[in-house]
């Protein structure tokens, strides 16, 4: 017989564990946008206060024999599955003592802040010993978890469901051996489009008027969406109407901001487009990174950076920026936004570097928690694999192994994410490309009917299917490494003129 | 002997209240200001849910015996006081059973949003039900309380410590008897300034261009302030570093913005001010409302409508308005701007009319609660006043009786402390008279002096000192409205060349 007040009393957690969710999401978008700087230390305060206020309601024994007793509640399959699904996501922190839990997030902290003291440094000795700590208390904490996978699976499982190192060698392998000597055949065999235009004098108000002509043109709803500004872009999902969307404007580079955006919207337009049902509820945005990702890195640069979408759009660029623009072309601005330049630094890399920025990592964070590397030969590991995969040497420790925040806060096994989701993108253009005439919909004004392709065959589950299960649905087979690499070499042929 | 353990809990206890109210201020704040709009559901829930989980932290019987605990704890005197004031704060809420609580948090709710259809549809009769379920609510949470005082003094007392009905009288009585018939008198023999080249074309953006230009006239903190635009004007302390504030634009009304600007700096430039230790006790924000209003209409008024204040800032305002202002000098416009033009709705009176329209909602609001008028005749009571006090008639319920949304909410003993500050301002400013030259200040671009006296001699205390305590500590004696009635008909009878 169904238990009604056991389903009423877990519909009550999971609405006060949404309200917390919520608060936090707010006061983090307000203090990365509008809040006056001096404020920050007391916010910290109450905002750690709260995180952990929401901590004990997870976790509490109460919380844990209520959701363990609605887990076998047979009569109610919706009540179960997300019963099931919350005490999977609480298997990372349930088990950790309280105290070890503060004291990790205090580590975390204190981590964070002279990570930000070594990078303006340039010295990552300062930061190695806060490293091995946080490697080291992360290992505890998996601990905890008595799982018989070794502790990197494990990270790599939390961002990931079933990926194991294993799974990426594979797929980082398959990106390896082709991307790797393509990339240098590419620099020294490719011609490189013109990018001069790109990096003149773009003052940030007109780049402001333009991203209102982008929203319109990616179908983002005004009433359900807000644009700001931040140190860094960056989403945040509110609920299914209410997306927050975050960019920066450098005034001497037009695409940062533009492309940004799109990422941005990728985002955004996933949680959008959830199923009512999922509303507030686990399933609402435990959707794997990569799967996250695949979606941002798709409207970015399979849709975004089609010369297609530019067709219409590219005009109203013009007529705001004559003065640079004019004497370029619709083809020279889609050569210049796709050419491949290799960088020291991930987030601004290229398309076609970008995945061997995330190998990079991925490689070191292997090696870390299989133990056969020593943190203080990270920095000599990175420089090395900079110079294998890109040609480059690296000048200092802030434009290397201190460039991202991940690791200070102790966030192992999530970059890899990043790579996989460009990969499953590809795997959903192939399937996407058997539906519609991608191009044609984009020369013709048409994301939209795009977006209701994405919420039929993917974003309308929310978290509550998996990346194996969908890509086998949706495109008739599991996850295939291939479709990416191919899908890079065919473009970037095309766009150096190879062959 | 000090009990360590006892502190540290009532510390933690502060804490985390201090963080439920930080959350629901942030949410609030994002609402009002940039929150898309088909957000507002799912939001509204959390917000409730968080305001009960607050509400449940504050009132439960193990707070409850915490507070008791240390608030006869001799040896600390400052957690003593504070658990004190918790406690009395408290008494409010705390008897009031919970189904009560929620019940009427709900009445409240569904009143807000039948008031708001009411005006609208300007039909009194519709929200008057609501309005009887509200007053008859009200006294039963009143009565949890086993005061002796009668319900309004314990209403009024809430928002204005040691205020009661008879030392309201007496207050009112003095405005009354004395500034009605003046009013009359100016509107008959007076001469009135100019006001309409206020009402011209002013673009928003040109507006925002002079908010900056005020906001450095008001020494308002960069760093510690943020300015937002909403539907109507409010400002928010989210901590002693972290104010914000927000005005709205109205392109044909050029002093809409500037005053509700100046008025919201009174009151962030308050909490700014309040002493570092009081920081997230109930003392940085318990201050009583008649405190808080004197320092917003103090500044709007008393500073903001000097003509002093704009000798510097007057020209900078013409070169950005030329076409509207370049033939209206100085003396001009600061004749505008304390125009009396007696009108229907309270927030958009002038400065000598604005307690006619607060002793009219505490007359009814008084009879309601002695139970000598009923519901169903509050409209006919208002208008008569209206006509009474303004010599206006009243067309409609929107532009009467159903203007405010504070009987909607319950806030019941609120309105008097609007006219309260604006009385305790006049009282004030007699007191800085004696210290500085105030005229000499303002027109030397020295705001900053003025808001250095105002901390030391009011700001610093925050809550912890009441009203009637200061203003004897600093004008030498109690509370004494006959220096507001002389300011104001010293002052319009100069402006209006009476006698």
């Amino acid at each position: 017989m169904k238990d009604i007040s056991l389903i009423r009393r877990f519909a009550a957690f999971v609405q006060k564990d949404a309200a917390f969710s919520l608060a936090l999401r707010t006061m983090y978008f307000d203090m990365s946008t509008i809040a006056p700087k001096k404020g920050a230390e007391y916010r910290s305060t109450s905002l750690s206060i709260l995180s952990g206020e929401a901590f004990t309601h997870a976790t509490s024994k109460k919380t844990i024999a209520l959701l363990e007793a609605v887990s076998v509640q047979e009569e109610n399959d919706f009540a179960q599955e997300q019963a099931k699904a919350v005490l999977k996501d609480l298997e990372r922190i349930r088990f950790i003592p309280k105290k070890q839990y503060v004291a990790f997030t205090k580590l975390c902290s204190d981590a964070e802040n002279i990570w930000e003291q070594a990078r303006e440094k340039k010295d990552f000795d300062m930061f190695s010993p806060y490293l091995h700590r946080l490697i080291e208390g992360t290992k505890a904490n998996v601990k905890t978890r008595h799982r018989i996978e070794t502790d990197y699976d494990v990270l790599l499982g939390d961002y990931e469901p079933r990926m194991t190192q294993v799974e990426y060698d594979r797929f980082f392998n398959v990106v390896k051996v082709q991307l790797v000597p393509f990339l240098h055949r590419l620099l020294t065999e490719g011609t490189k489009p013109d990018t001069s235009f790109l990096y003149k004098d773009y003052p940030v108000e007109k780049q402001k008027q333009f991203m209102e002509t982008l929203k319109e043109a990616l179908f983002l709803d005004p009433k359900s969406s807000y644009l700001a500004t931040s140190a860094h872009p960056f989403s945040s999902s509110f609920s299914k109407y209410d997306n927050r969307i975050t960019v920066r404007y450098l005034k001497d580079n037009v695409t940062s901001a533009i492309f940004s955006l799109i990422h941005e919207v990728g985002h955004a337009t996933y949680n959008h487009q959830i199923d009512q049902k999922h509303e507030g509820t686990v399933f609402f945005d435990n959707m794997s990174m990569g799967m996250h990702e695949s979606q941002s890195r798709m409207m970015e640069n399979m849709l975004g950076r089609n010369r297609a979408f530019w067709v219409n759009l590219y005009p109203k660029l013009v007529e705001l920026f004559p003065e640079n623009l004019s004497n370029v072309d619709l083809d020279a601005w889609v050569g210049a936004i796709n050419a491949v330049d290799p960088g020291f630094i991930r987030t601004e890399a290229d398309e076609l570097t970008y995945p061997l920025h995330v190998l990079l990592r991925y490689e070191i964070e292997r090696d870390i928690f299989n133990g056969t590397i020593n943190v203080k030969n990270i920095e000599a590991a990175w420089n090395a694999k900079i110079e294998d995969f890109l040609g480059l040497t690296v000048g200092n420790s802030a434009e290397g192994v201190l460039q991202d925040i991940h690791w200070s806060s102790a966030m192992f096994g999530y970059f890899p994410t990043y790579a996989l989701g460009s990969a499953y993108s590809a795997q959903w253009m192939m399937a996407m490309r058997k539906d519609l005439d991608v191009e044609a919909l984009l020369a013709s004004n048409h994301m939209d009917t795009i977006k209701q392709w994405l919420e039929a065959k993917i974003h309308r589950y929310g978290g509550s299917r998996k990346a194996d299960e969908l890509l086998r649905e949706v495109s008739g087979e599991p996850f295939n490494p291939q479709y990416y690499v191919d899908y890079l070499i065919a473009k970037y042929s095309k766009l150096y003129q190879l062959d």
